[in-house]
């Protein structure tokens, strides 16, 4: 959606409040973050990439703090997704986990918005932040007590290791990796996940 | 190295063309690199944040592409490392590839310019496509012939897990990996890369 566009919706009549004008400014906020940092982006600059008003933003958001928290939505709704596969029954938990995390990855509506906030993770200190407290907070917190004594090292492991593989199969796109199929790719990773949640850990 | 310093060595004489001088280039390369990404990145903003004339960068390094390759020039060092550890005799080689990699992860004087490259892969296309070319060329090419027929799978998931370990640990520092014992880390992965690398690869 560009300014044309949001102008003429507006000139329509329509309430400059609707989804689509809180999507588009989602949308904007994450490109913003992601090319510019936290620092780097402003209201001003989101809001022009938008095609609103800043006063809009602030009405809907309040601080620039407040709108980078929404746009870091996406992540909240994959982790929720993780929560109720990580702690699932622990037979086959290792495949349900991996083919939850690359749905999440393969679905274009959460991809894109996903990428956006690990660019800015990668390039913000202050994103970087947001990101560590969510898993902190969503993914250990919640799943590691549901994998025994060393659960915390069982679930941080495991993020690990699918972030690893949605960092080369889909940010970097490193082939093999990239365009392996999704089925041998599981039958590769699966047993692997299955054994950091499930499996003696370690040589100890 | 700040423009001060660079002034007053000139000043004294010394050539500008001291290995102090294409360092402060490199590291001011790696930082605009990653900050602006290599196409908001200028042979006159880097000059600047080095404290040089653009002209002494475009003596010694040529064009912003070729500055760009070399600043990326850290990983391919690291490349060879991994390259030598990866080809080693099988036994005990999960353990010696992931010990390699904490190393350089470890080592103050390659971090720095690994993380600026990460970081521009992530916000950079060109970035990322260099990165990849080099990953293919030297890892995928020299190491999958020594894992068998599988090799190029085994290269890569190998790859794909220990980036995992990196953006976890030294990028977004997420707890528990962030500051677990090196040691456990090893305990806990190592069994795990040397399966990849040498053992029975998925489910069939």
């Amino acid at each position: 959606m560009n300014c044309a566009t949001v102008g003429a919706v507006t000139q329509a009549g329509r309430r400059p409040g609707g989804s689509g004008t809180r999507a588009a400014i989602l949308a904007a906020a994450r490109e913003q973050f992601a090319d510019k940092g936290y620092g780097g982006a402003s209201l001003r600059t989101i809001a022009a990439a938008a095609g609103v008003d800043p006063g809009l933003i602030r009405h809907f958001y309040g601080s620039k703090d407040d709108l980078f928290a929404a746009a870091l939505e996406v992540p909240e709704e994959m982790a929720e997704l993780m929560v109720r596969a990580l702690t699932g029954h622990p037979d086959g938990l290792g495949e349900r986990v991996l083919r939850a995390y690359l749905a999440v990855w393969e679905d274009p509506a959460m991809a894109g918005p996903l990428l956006a906030v690990v660019r800015s993770a990668v390039t913000s200190e202050r994103a970087a932040e947001r990101l560590r407290t969510l898993i902190g907070a969503r993914l250990l917190a919640e799943v590691a007590p549901h994998l025994g004594p060393d659960g915390d090292v069982r679930a941080g492991i495991t993020a690990a290791h699918l972030m690893g593989i949605a960092v080369s199969r889909y940010v970097f796109r490193v082939e093999p990796v990239a365009s392996l199929d999704r089925e041998v790719l599981i039958g590769v990773c699966a047993p692997v996940i299955q054994a950091y949640l499930t499996g003696p850990l370690g040589r100890n």
